[in-house]
């Protein structure tokens, strides 16, 4: 039984595993604004990577990128107050445009103060609903498909870096369709395409589906959602799609005239992912030495740590590392050059060592005198970095053979860690057939699993009376399972079940 | 004399042209929301290029990506108001952090009211600063080289698209040093990237020197900038580089300890450029057809427009026209694959063309069935589009040679709109040794050249009796220029001159 590098280990506390991961990586850390992070090189490392994926496949589905503005005015809200009652949002609110020094201190400027008041964005629909409304005439117009990559503000009593700050990065997309079924084929293919970057370049397995009626974003007719299970089985909604049908087209007059001539209400789509996609990744593969980074999102593939104790080991040591890392840079991996670091740090090659092992980098390489004089190169594979005993576990192979070795290497990581994130949710999702009462029972011998159950869309007190009981066991109906449900029954209602749902606690 | 692109023309009304401009390349438009635009694809394409392109170059010199939170205590500001008489300063000022219906109207909560207000970032000095002085502790952390890439907004009163608007898209770098010669040096160097980039990617010709102590930015010990003069004579300043001396880490506590253990206070720098370089680029090389854009920082760098006008020429067109463009896509220009756009629209072919002239698009293929049975392809080359007589000049090539010839041309054009622009700058600028009693007269004669002026580096009343005789002729000081001043004198003192400077009307 050997040490790890986090001090607290998943099975002890996984919420302060899940901050010692952040923190042992270096990803972020509070910036002392509320609810704010403060994302580091290594985290913002990772969203570039997410962000230069995912932003290739949503050009190449067809939308167009832009920028809208950060604020919105305060009327754009008002519709939607209108129809919810009860309505209040924490939002940040601009009432002022200039400060100055009152009694010695700065402090905003009542002549400055707003005739109306702005709002920080918390999702652009509305200010991208009313570009729209101008840009959409005709038939020809449709349909407009657009994506913007933004920060966005709501604000959060309680906070957790990467799931749930005030500030966040995300892309938001927002389209509008001539028909309910273009739009509906338009929500389904983005939610594939967040299926696809989950499962291709985060190694993550994800549920896909309709959520529930009373889970849906609020004026959405359908919100579909990718779900991935957590190592403490927990479920993180990892990316959302809406078929919003006519409601904001409604709000914000968005028509087109058809080929008749006829004005006809668009419908609209929006789509988000964001920076939780980090948390995600942070918790569906990391261990207790740390973060386990997916080649194709890892900011370095691969880190050279040169091991010397001389100027003479370490003229001969860098001679052979720097024509180690060119040779591997020439070597192309998923069509881009492999991303190899050479840590020249003035630190002592074991922390170096542990150091990219907390980061989570999928390979890494140590070259020293001996491996030098020998043509080898010792390597560390950071998904199965011990073996049976918890020992590191370490590999050596020849310098010839390195390129080969790291390109097979990557794929071999990449595939390795999609198969363990799909094994350990398809082992942790039971099929409960039980009634309601036999619940909390049934969840307090496997608290950390999902739960497939019959479901028949009840509402109203049914349904009330249903949450109300999850609510106990602090679960959440996540997904329906695109599956049929033979002959099963709805566990809120015991009516004959009309689909699948996974019920489970979540992020 | 034939008819242009544009319905105003730049000598008519430089100001009326420049909006033309960016209308008719769809770059950006008016959101409704002060002085916020709304960037559209063709303009964030241009941004991302500049993105690409400068990223890679703020990597390369060592400085790594952090993402710090868009809002800032007020009280960070606070220092900075105890120095500067009548401290006002236009930013946007969040107070409030929920909404709710009040009398049926959406109002912010008075329970809801901020302790203490936020500002969004106009800049971001402070927060950065505040989070230096947490990291640093030792010689050992030196340098810290920190950027982001961002949006900040100040609150201003007249707005120009991309020059001058409330909320806009920069990257703000941020570095501390051990000591005056390296924060200096970081300074030069981020200046000479500035310099790089304005000149290799965006074919501009830039005038770099510091800024005359009464420029400065307010803090900084020296301010670096890049000059660049427009069509119309202005000049515009498009990257600036500061070096802040110990100013910034006295007011924000950013101290190390030396190798001797003694207490230090770290040197800052800041530098920035923004969505301003696409003013740059509309009104260095625009003209009355609209853009036209270096290749380097072009979206596409090639539009095919098929010409068809049956089903038939289509099948034929179009299978050409892959092709051409599948091989054109096969080579690279400066070690990326071309841009190519096959514009397949509905549109008539001659508005194709004229779209993609006022988006500035540097080649334009056409393509008709008489080209396709031929081997053959037309080419408007954006930066020669009229012959003497302002006719549409257009070159025939054969589609063998297509693939060689695109790479050449875009060669061309990019050092063609390079060379275009240092010769008309050059060509404007004017020595003026006259006394101050002379200039306006003089400027009278030339009212869009810059002059090249002898200075003393004049102060208080000598220095403000100078300011306002320029103001009268809306000139301002723009920077030193590094030349000896062979016996000069000071245009402000008569004294004689230690330097140089350029003075100019500016953007």
């Amino acid at each position: 039984m050997s040490d790890f590098a986090l001090r607290v280990r998943q099975q002890d506390d996984f919420s302060g595993w899940y901050q010692a991961a952040v923190r042992g990586a270096d990803l972020a850390e509070d910036s002392g604004v509320r609810g704010c992070m403060i994302i580091k090189p290594w985290g913002m490392g990772i969203w570039d990577r997410i962000r230069h994926t995912l932003g290739a496949r949503i050009r190449e589905t067809g939308h167009d990128d832009y920028y809208f503005p950060l604020l919105i005015p305060l009327s754009h809200f008002q519709s939607e107050a209108e129809h919810v009652e009860g309505f209040a949002k924490e939002m940040a609110v601009v009432t002022h445009h200039r400060v100055k020094p009152i009694d010695g201190r700065l402090q905003p400027d009542p002549a400055s103060q707003l005739e109306e008041p702005l709002i920080i964005r918390p999702t652009s629909e509305t200010i991208i609903g009313s570009a729209m409304s101008k840009w959409i005439k005709s038939y020809r117009d449709l349909p407009l498909l657009l994506n913007q990559w933004a920060n966005v503000m709501r604000w959060e009593m309680r906070t957790r870096m990467f799931l749930r700050t005030s500030e966040f990065l995300w892309q938001e997309g927002h389209t509008a369709h001539a028909n309910g079924e273009e739009a509906m084929a338009e929500t389904e293919q983005m939610l594939e395409v967040y299926r696809e970057i989950a499962s291709d370049v985060l190694a993550l397995h994800v549920l896909t589906g309709a959520k529930p009626a009373h889970e849906r974003f609020p004026g959405a007719v359908e919100t579909l959602a990718i779900e991935a299970m957590m190592r403490d089985g927990k479920a993180l909604q990892a990316g959302t799609s809406h078929y919003l049908g006519t409601n904001f087209s409604t709000a914000q007059n968005i028509k087109f005239q058809d080929e008749t001539g006829a004005w006809q209400l668009a419908h609209t789509t929006s789509w988000g992912a964001s920076t939780r996609l980090i948390g995600a990744l942070i918790m569906a593969h990391g261990d207790d030495d740390g973060l386990k980074l997916p080649p194709a999102v890892a900011p370095h593939q691969i880190v050279i740590v040169p091991l010397v104790r001389s100027d003479e080991e370490k003229a001969v040591v860098y001679e052979y590392v720097d024509g180690l890392a060119r040779e591997l840079r020439s070597r192309a991996w998923r069509n881009e050059p492999l991303r190899v670091f050479v840590d020249r740090g003035n630190d002592k090659p074991v922390n170096k060592r542990w150091n990219w092992i907390r980061k989570g980098v999928p390979l890494i390489l140590e070259v020293g005198p001996r491996e030098a004089a020998g043509g080898q190169v010792t390597c560390y594979r950071r998904d199965r970095l011990r073996d049976e005993d918890g020992r590191l576990a370490r590999n050596t192979f020849g310098r010839d053979e390195a390129a080969e070795r790291c390109v097979a290497e990557c794929d071999s990581v990449q595939s390795g860690l999609r198969e363990s994130a799909r094994a350990f949710t398809q082992d942790n999702i039971v099929r409960f057939d039980g009634s309601l009462d036999e619940l909390d029972a049934f969840v307090a011998e496997r608290p950390t699993q999902w739960l497939q159950v019959g479901w028949s869309a009840p509402e109203g007190p049914a349904l009330q009376a249903f949450l109300d009981r999850l609510a106990t066991s602090r679960l959440t109906v996540r997904i329906l399972v695109p599956e049929t449900p033979e002959g099963a029954r709805c566990i809120a209602t015991g009516a004959p079940a009309t689909a699948f749902v996974l019920i489970a606690k979540a992020y």
